[in-house]
């Protein structure tokens, strides 16, 4: 059975070989979006020497004091003025500098008689005080935000000064959801006897808009070969990117999906994991022309369906996402916990703050894959290490935040 | 001067006194939203004894190695079948139990002959081993998930457990931006002389949309007391949440916004915050019968529109997201950073990890509050105390991930 870093490097490697598409977008929408193109600046920035403070435009010289205003700039109304060591202009805060200025008094520094400005006994001035150059942020035909990028709001904000209205980025994975089981009810059901409702299409569909790509739900397959090879077939014939299962990957009689994808020319890279939760994991590719669908067979169970979809889907997304990681975080452990095998074990955890500022995690309740309302009550899965038999509290654990 | 914890203060005091209003929404909309009720389980979870594995369910007798298989358990298609410490019942992951179980063991751990299934030789079992009982993770009645409960996949797995298809959620924060200026153009027009292209409302914009909230766009307003006037007067009876304006709150001849807030009524909290970048910052509220509009006054340049966004607006935000806080992460500096005033600095930085695994943190360029494309290629405020004049290479600082 392959370990987790041996399955993490078979995925990563066909991520890697996913076509990735790009499309023009509105900048209102390119929040969290990758950039596609490096960005170029058609223009200065700031496109002109200018006053980073209010106050008054002088010609440099330490030994004087008093200016007599010969002006008034205003941001964005300029008028051209020349100063001489004498004269001052009164200017604004990102006005253009008025002819010969090289330096900028803040208003707070002088007093102002008439039309005479002087400065306050205790301020001083010196060379270029309180100016911006043309071009000291960014140069015009430099790149201003590099392809690849992922986009925040102070990507937008520079994207804007160069103009760029529509950006191109790379188009969202588009990842279908089918889950198994005849157990499975709609969740507007009631359920009855042996039934239960379907939370899977959920969780990974908000899990899925939560790593900012596309849910597409393939419903419900049940448990019969011929239905359920319908339902992946057509599955695979929507040009998804990657298709999520849940359930029938594990060792059960109805468990059909290996032998369905394998029919269906899934090629099978990996089946079962030496992890727990989500042991029976199984990873394939499907060729389709030239698109490639990367094919997860997650467990049924949902917890098990969480935690493999941000280990094993979501990690390799960040990577595209401006090559993110998940985000980990150490804690002390505040309790024993014992394992009895050679996985590497995910428990359900709650990261807190104690009083001195320190992480510490606390185990959620039982360790069973089906405990879901546990999850809920975690934000992290603590990491145990494949050859550590008890962890001891106040030992220090990774911890991957959920 | 107010320092900047005088006005968090005041600002997290007038944030408790917003309305908060709700609404129902699909559940596959509800990622990131704060729940406006318990929501309380309908059923138990699981909804019936189940099995953990594939297997085969038996009564409990350690001295009992071999049993005749008398059925088969298909999950979703119950089968009553009653068992006796002789025999056995084929069954799988998440079937109800047969009559008198209380065990399965592993598919893995057994050998099928003809009828019999006999336990191989390195097996155990105990008692209850591989069952999950009725209610165990949640009881029928008991709150399932919290009101005030950010809504992550975990939570939506169980809500759609509980067949809630639509959620009670608190709505989405409606936020005004109007930035002032005339040195302003739109974005896809190409600056002369002394224009600049307004950046503000689509980096205010995407930081809103990052915060989960709703972005309204209020247009320029240029520098002109009676324009500007209108543009406020129209924002305030927009019932909006929060009211954002760029620019105009500095010390400028032509820094109307106070003036013009007090005249429509805005209550003015406080004006200038000993920090930097942001010093000019102004908080008030504005009463609009039952509608209070919290009124932001930030100040003009595109990084420090930025920086007090996340100081003072965000930051407040994520309490009401299931009270989060700013993401904050200890790193040690690369460079020494001086500064000759008692003012707190939040210094643009870009935190990376080391070889060994620590954070390092470098400061990006030069600290000018223009400096936006420098901004775009920090991910961290770096926070300088007030007291602190000399920050040295390899000291621990805390950063605000931006």
């Amino acid at each position: 059975m392959l370990n987790f870093e041996e399955a993490s490097k078979i995925i990563a490697e066909a991520f890697e070989e996913l076509r990735l598409r790009t499309e023009e977008i509105r900048i209102t929408n390119a929040l969290n979006r990758v950039l596609a193109e490096d960005i170029i600046s058609d223009v200065d920035l700031p496109p002109f020497d200018n006053s980073a403070m209010d106050g008054y435009a002088i010609k440099f010289n330490p030994s004087i004091r008093e200016w007599k205003i010969v002006g008034e700039i205003k941001a964005g109304n300029y008028k051209t003025l020349e100063i001489d060591e004498q004269t001052t202009v009164h200017i604004m805060t990102g006005s253009m500098l008025p002819e010969n200025c090289d330096g900028v008094i803040r208003i707070e520094d002088v007093l102002v008689k008439g039309d005479k400005v002087v400065l306050n006994n205790n301020a001083g001035y010196s060379f270029k005080l309180n100016t911006r150059k043309k071009g000291e942020d960014l140069s015009k035909g430099k790149v201003a935000i590099e392809k690849g990028s992922l986009l925040k709001p102070q990507h937008i904000a520079v994207a804007a000064s160069c103009g760029k209205s529509k950006l191109k980025v790379y188009k969202k994975l588009n990842i279908g959801i089918l889950v198994t089981g005849d157990e499975l009810i709609d969740i507007n059901e009631k359920p009855s006897t042996d039934k239960i409702r379907a939370s899977n299409p959920y969780v990974l569909h908000s899990a899925i808009k939560e790593s900012k790509m596309n849910p597409i739900n393939f419903g419900i397959a049940r448990d019969d070969k011929s239905e359920m090879t319908k339902s992946v077939k057509s599955a695979l014939d929507s040009s998804l990117d990657i298709l999520l299962t849940s359930g029938s990957v594990s060792v059960g009689k109805f468990d059909y999906l290996k032998e369905i994808f394998e029919n269906l020319g899934v090629e099978i890279k990996f089946w079962k994991v030496s992890i727990k939760p989500g042991k029976p994991l199984l990873f394939g590719v499907y060729n389709n022309n030239e698109q490639k669908t990367l094919v997860f067979g997650l467990p049924g169970n949902p917890v098990s369906v969480l935690v493999t979809f941000i280990l094993f889907v979501k990690k390799h997304i960040m990577k595209l996402l401006g090559n993110q990681e998940l985000v980990t975080a150490n804690a002390i452990i505040k309790t024993n916990y014992k394992k009895d095998d050679n996985r590497l074990h995910f428990v359900k955890g709650t990261l807190e703050k104690d009083n001195t500022g320190s992480n510490i995690v606390s185990i959620v309740g039982e360790q069973s894959s089906g405990n879901l309302a546990q999850m809920s009550k975690s934000n992290c899965l603590i990491v145990i290490d494949e050859n550590k038999i008890n962890t001891k509290a106040g030992e220090i654990v990774e911890c991957i935040m959920i």
